[in-house]
C-alpha cells in the first residue's frame, strides 16, 4: 500500500490492509463482540427516550466490577488545584438531566466494501437516554487548567488488549469542547443509577459528539501538555491506509432511520405490509447541527419526496419525523435521508475508511406490499 | 435426505438439508439477528440478578407497541368459565416473586458444525431475573378446564413470517406443566415494570423450561382438545432430518459458565492472566433438578477437578461456584462442566440437531498466562 492509492471500494486489485475483510459473512470472533455489543431494536425508534436495555452497547474490554461506596474521581494533571471526589461528593453537586441521542462512531460498518472488521454493526447503534449527573465546567474551573494545558484525558475502569497493545480506555476533548456546558459527569440513566454496562456509578456524557467520546466507568480527569497519542485516540481517525495520519471522530453525522412497517420475516427482517395507506416513523439526528430536512424514497433513492418534521426530544437529542405512504402492491424498497442546518446530507452510498467509521448512508428497507386490502 | 442416515457433523457427503451452512462464518441476514437478540455479558455471572438490559434476549419478530391501560388477557377454550382479565384485573391478584434462571433453546447453536442457521448464539443466551407477576395455577383453576382439554396455548401479540408461514407467536403446554406452582403471569423484571422488550405488560414466565415457553406480549391463553402443532410449537423439536418428527425441546439441559478471568484481547476475547493464584467463579443452572457437581480443567477437559459450589439464588435459578486455580506461564483452555441431580452433565462436544438446539458442550476459555508476577 506504498503507493499511496486509496482502498476503493470492492474492485481495487492491490491486497487489502489488514484487519479488512473482502467478505460480507462475519468472523466467530466478529460474531462474539455482536452478542455483547447489541443495537437498537428499529422499533424502538417509537420511544422519545429508549428504554434501559435497548439503547445501544458498545465496551471494548469488559464491564468492570464497581463499588459506588469506594468509587473516586480524580481531576490532576496541569491544574491548578487537583481534587479528588467521591459519588457522594459528586451527588451533592449541582444536577442536571439531559436528553442526548448517542450513536456508536462504527454505525453502519459491516455494510461497508471491503468491510473493516471490528464490532460488525449494520445500522441500529443509537439509543436516546435521559442522562442526570453534574456539568463538567464548573469542576474544570474549580480545578483551573494551567496556561499550556491543551486537552483533557478521560480515563475508564476497563482495560484490556487491542492490536497487542495493553492499555486503559482512554479518550482526550480540548480543553474547549470539555468546557461545553452541555457536557455532564453522569450517574443516572433514565432516572435510575447507571446500569454496569453502561458505565456505572460515573461516566462522561459528551453530546453531539460519537459515543467514543463519553467515557464510561470513569476514574480520571488529566489536564496535558499535548494532543493526547493514546491507542483510543488514534483509532478513532477517518484512514484510507494504516499509514495515513487521518483526521479525528468527532461529532456524529446526520442519520434518519426509520421504523420498519408492516411484520417482518424471521430470517431477513425484510417487510410484509397490506396495500393502502400507511404512516412511516421515524427519527432524525447530528451533532453537527439541527435537523432541517428529512426525504424518503420509494423506489430504492432515485426519486424523494419531503417527509413531515415533529418536534426534537431536547437540543441534543433525535428530531421525529413521519410520512403519509400509499402503498401499491409489489416489491419497493424504501429509504430515508437526512440533512442538518450545518449542510450535511446523507448520502445515497457509503464513503469508505479503514477504520469503518461514520457510514451514513440512507437506510433501506425491502417491503412486499401485498394486494389484499 | 430419504436414506435415513443421520447428519454427521462435518464429515457427512451427503448434501446438507436447507437452513444448514457448512461456513461457520454468519451471513449478514444472522448478523441483523444478534444485533437485535443480545446475549449476557459473562462478567455478568457476577451477579446473583443480572441487570436490566444484560439479560438475554431473544424477540422472533417486532416488539409490538403496547398500551397497559387498554391490555386484555383472555382464558377461553375449553374451559368451564372463560374469563377476561385488565391489568389491573391481575395486579389486584395474589403477587409473588421468583428468580428464575432463563436460556435460550438456541444457546451453543452457532458452535455446531455444519451450523444450523437462525439466531447464532454463541453461548451467552442466559440471565436471571427476579419476575413479579400473580401465579396461573389459581387463574386457571377459576377458569376450569373442561374434560378432553389437553393442553393450554399461549399466544404473544407478536405476528410475523417464517418459512413463509405468517403466524401469531404461540406456544402451548400440558395442562400437568402449565398448574405448576412455580409459572407466573409477570408484569414487573428486577422490580420495575416489565421493558418493552421483555414483554411489556405481561409474560408468562415457566420456570426450568428454555425460554421459547415463556410467552411475551402474552394476550390469550386457550385450553384445547388437540396438542397443538402451530408453527413454532413443531420448530423447538430435537431433529436430525426434516421429515423427522422428532421430540419437544423442553426443559434446559446442564450447563455451566464461568467468568473468564483476567482481561480480553478486544477481536478475540482471549484473556490474559499474570502468573499465580486466581479464583475462577462462575455459575450452574438446569431445567432438570439441582446442580450437585461443578468440575473446571486446565487443559482442555483432558483432567477435571471439582470446584466448591455456593448457593442457588433460588430454587429455579443458578448455583455459584468458585475454584482456587494456580496459574503458570503459558497458553491453557479453561474448561468447566456441570453436572445434575437428574443424572445429567455437560458433554465435551456438541450433540448435533436440526434445529441447533441446546449445544450445552463445555465453556472453552483461551488464556495466556503471563510470567510476570
Amino acid at each position: 500500500m506504498a503507493t499511496g492509492a486509496a482502498v476503493s471500494r470492492g474492485t481495487d486489485p492491490e491486497p487489502l490492509p489488514d484487519g479488512v475483510s473482502s467478505s460480507s459473512e462475519v468472523s466467530l470472533d466478529e460474531l462474539q463482540l455482536s452478542q455483547r455489543n447489541h443495537g437498537m431494536h428499529l422499533e424502538g425508534l417509537r420511544y422519545d427516550v429508549t428504554p434501559a436495555g435497548m439503547h445501544y452497547l458498545l465496551i471494548h474490554f469488559d464491564v468492570p466490577e464497581a463499588d459506588e461506596a469506594s468509587w473516586k474521581l480524580s481531576v490532576d494533571g496541569l491544574v491548578r488545584n487537583p481534587i479528588e471526589l467521591s459519588m457522594a461528593d459528586l451527588r451533592s453537586r449541582p444536577s442536571v438531566t439531559t436528553t442526548v441521542t448517542m450513536e456508536c462512531a462504527g454505525n453502519g460498518r459491516a455494510r461497508l466494501s471491503p468491510r473493516p472488521i471490528s464490532q460488525p454493526w449494520l445500522g441500529e447503534a443509537v439509543g436516546t437516554a435521559e442522562w442526570t449527573g453534574t456539568p463538567l465546567r464548573p469542576l474544570l474551573e474549580e480545578a483551573g487548567p494551567l496556561d499550556g494545558a491543551v486537552e483533557l484525558v478521560f480515563a475508564g475502569a476497563d482495560r484490556g488488549i487491542h492490536k497487542e497493545v495493553e492499555h486503559d480506555y482512554e479518550r482526550s476533548l480540548p480543553i474547549a469542547d470539555a468546557l461545553g456546558d452541555e457536557v455532564l459527569l453522569a450517574y443516572e440513566m433514565n432516572g435510575d443509577p447507571l446500569p454496569p454496562q453502561h458505565g456505572f456509578p460515573l461516566r462522561l456524557v459528551v453530546p453531539c459528539w460519537y459515543g467514543m467520546t463519553s467515557v464510561k466507568w470513569l476514574t480520571r480527569i488529566t489536564a496535558v501538555r499535548e494532543p493526547f497519542e493514546g491507542f483510543q485516540q488514534l483509532a478513532y481517525r477517518y484512514r484510507q491506509e494504516p499509514e495515513d495520519d487521518g483526521t479525528p471522530v468527532t461529532r456524529m453525522d446526520p442519520r434518519s432511520l426509520m421504523i420498519p412497517p408492516g411484520i417482518p420475516d424471521f430470517m431477513t427482517r425484510s417487510r410484509i405490509v397490506d396495500r393502502g395507506r400507511h404512516v412511516l416513523r421515524g427519527r432524525a439526528w447530528s451533532g453537527w447541527g439541527a435537523i432541517e430536512r428529512v426525504e424518503v424514497s420509494e423506489d430504492g433513492g432515485s426519486t424523494w419526496a419531503s417527509a413531515e418534521l415533529g418536534d426534537a426530544v431536547s437540543p441534543y437529542a433525535w428530531r421525529s419525523w413521519s410520512f403519509d405512504w400509499d402503498a401499491r402492491p409489489g416489491v419497493v424498497e424504501l429509504c430515508c435521508r437526512a440533512a442538518d442546518t450545518a449542510g450535511n446530507e446523507q448520502p445515497l452510498e457509503p464513503s469508505w475508511n479503514l477504520g469503518g467509521f461514520s457510514n451514513n448512508a440512507v437506510q433501506r428497507v425491502s417491503v412486499e406490499v401485498r394486494a389484499r386490502a
